[in-house]
């Protein structure tokens, strides 16, 4: 199960009616948080969700809306009694941002983790695999995909069979191996082969590329900036290296991801659901969310 | 005139129903900002206010929640299309601070002047006489008091006495010197002595410290610090070098100031109004404002 929460759906600045783009996964008692613009900890007071539990904060890029909030971040979560390290993930040269935006949080009571992206990387942090990959923007910026593998179906009949007593299946059941009277046991003797696991892919800010619509391919649900969607949004969305509604949409198509929601709305866009009806023709499956709009995916059957 | 708002009443952390302590002040044209704290930003654009017209943003220290939100605040600046120099003024350090968080706002289109506290000390910016002064917190921090000078009144007939044609008064009146036919004539020659200012104090984070009801004794204003209010509130108050309502009341009245406004609330005081009848029986004239408390403060008569 992943506990999806999009903290806000705004770009460039934060609003009072509307909180930068962030992303809050929660997912057997780990938190993971992409991207951390001023204020994102209000949205996540709003939200209710834990500031003690977000173990890993991935940042997609140095532009103030995406990490501005990350020394508040901070200080509530060791407010919040955290002891435990955290891990930050971003582009090449976060540590220097980090490092510098500490000089107002410079006694934090939980050690931090920084680890530097240098080109396409996945990683596993406790049971999630992420993947980070590049995107096509005025800086060096990164997208996320989050994926919960799942193991395949345990047989009884396949562990009766071994003749090994009940009380050791769940030790191959977790995919560890087990010894017992002198004979080796593995996880593949009495497990199916690993079914669909759960995933989110978080695209922004960047110009379309093949990239997302590739990570989206297996995803549950594409969370992917659409800045613009007036008429003279492509030429904007050139001109800044972002990406209109309608060329998310299309990424959306071609991957054919279960769904779509879109965020990172310019300031300029007071109403994006305005162009709800025109984005649904590309991609019916288009949520235009919503600030703090929360799903709850859960695994097949 | 002066335009005053308190665009906070938190202290510590940002919280959805209540934005950090800042008070923004417009007077003349110019606008005076002191301290900016985590979304600040947001609790200027609720105002409506200009964020063009900010000319002088003042720091009292360097915690978090009093200056986190200067990078954002800046870039919205920025985009605001602000050109003019913006002048920084803060306890030493400011110049490093100020340099390590414009890490992730590092391209501004107006050229930023810093200024190093080094004590108590007054300067002028455009009309406002300010005065910092040092308090007493964990960290080395100042209050600030803002104040406009008012001339003395233009006597007409000691300008018609001297014999000074009329189209020359309002120069003598903005306190510059005339010369015509020869002669030279001063301002002191037509103007009254000078007449009462408008004054507004501002305190946090501190411990009752003397210097507050110095400042205020000739406010019309005064904002302060009133972090606790109930029982154990002296205690906690001592240990984090921060300053209880009742505290607050007391320099007020010592100052014998025309209103006090709190603010700075704990996180955990959700409803700073419970102690207003108890603060008021201290000192009369105190207000527990709600964020975004505005007044207008004009001259006499």
């Amino acid at each position: 199960m992943m506990d999806i929460c999009l903290l806000g759906t705004g770009g460039m600045m934060p609003l009072p009616y509307r909180s930068l783009t962030s992303l809050l996964v929660r997912c057997k008692g780990k938190g993971y948080l992409i991207d951390c613009g001023e204020a994102t900890q209000i949205s996540i007071r709003r939200r209710g969700w834990s500031f003690h539990d977000i173990d890993t904060i991935l940042i997609t890029h140095f532009h103030a809306d995406h990490i501005s909030g990350l020394p508040g971040l901070l200080l509530a979560m060791g407010n919040a009694e955290r002891q435990e390290p955290v891990l930050i993930v971003g582009p090449k040269g976060i540590q220097h941002v980090v490092h510098s935006l500490l000089v107002i949080a410079p006694r934090l009571p939980f050690p931090l983790e920084v680890h530097e992206l240098d080109g396409n990387e996945d990683f596993t942090v406790a049971d999630m695999e992420i993947s980070a990959f590049r995107l096509n923007h005025s800086m060096i910026c990164y997208g996320y995909s989050l994926r919960l593998p799942r193991a395949g179906q345990f047989d009884p009949e396949a562990a009766k069979t071994l003749g090994l007593p009940v009380q050791y299946w769940h030790v191959l059941q977790k995919g560890e191996t087990v010894t017992w009277e002198d004979n080796t046991y593995t996880p593949d003797q009495v497990m199916g082969p690993p079914r669909k696991g759960l995933k989110v892919t978080y695209a922004t800010d960047t110009r379309p590329v093949d990239v997302i619509a590739e990570q989206a391919k297996d995803a549950d649900l594409l969370i992917c900036e659409g800045m613009y969607g007036e008429p003279d949004g492509p030429e904007k969305a050139k001109d800044k290296k972002h990406m209109t509604m309608q060329e998310a949409a299309g990424l959306a198509k071609k991957a054919d991801v279960p769904e779509l929601w879109l965020t990172h709305f310019s300031p300029s866009m007071v109403n994006p659901l305005e162009f709800e009806e025109e984005i649904k023709k590309i991609f019916p499956r288009t949520v235009i969310p919503k600030d703090r709009r929360t799903v709850e995916l859960k695994f097949e059957d």
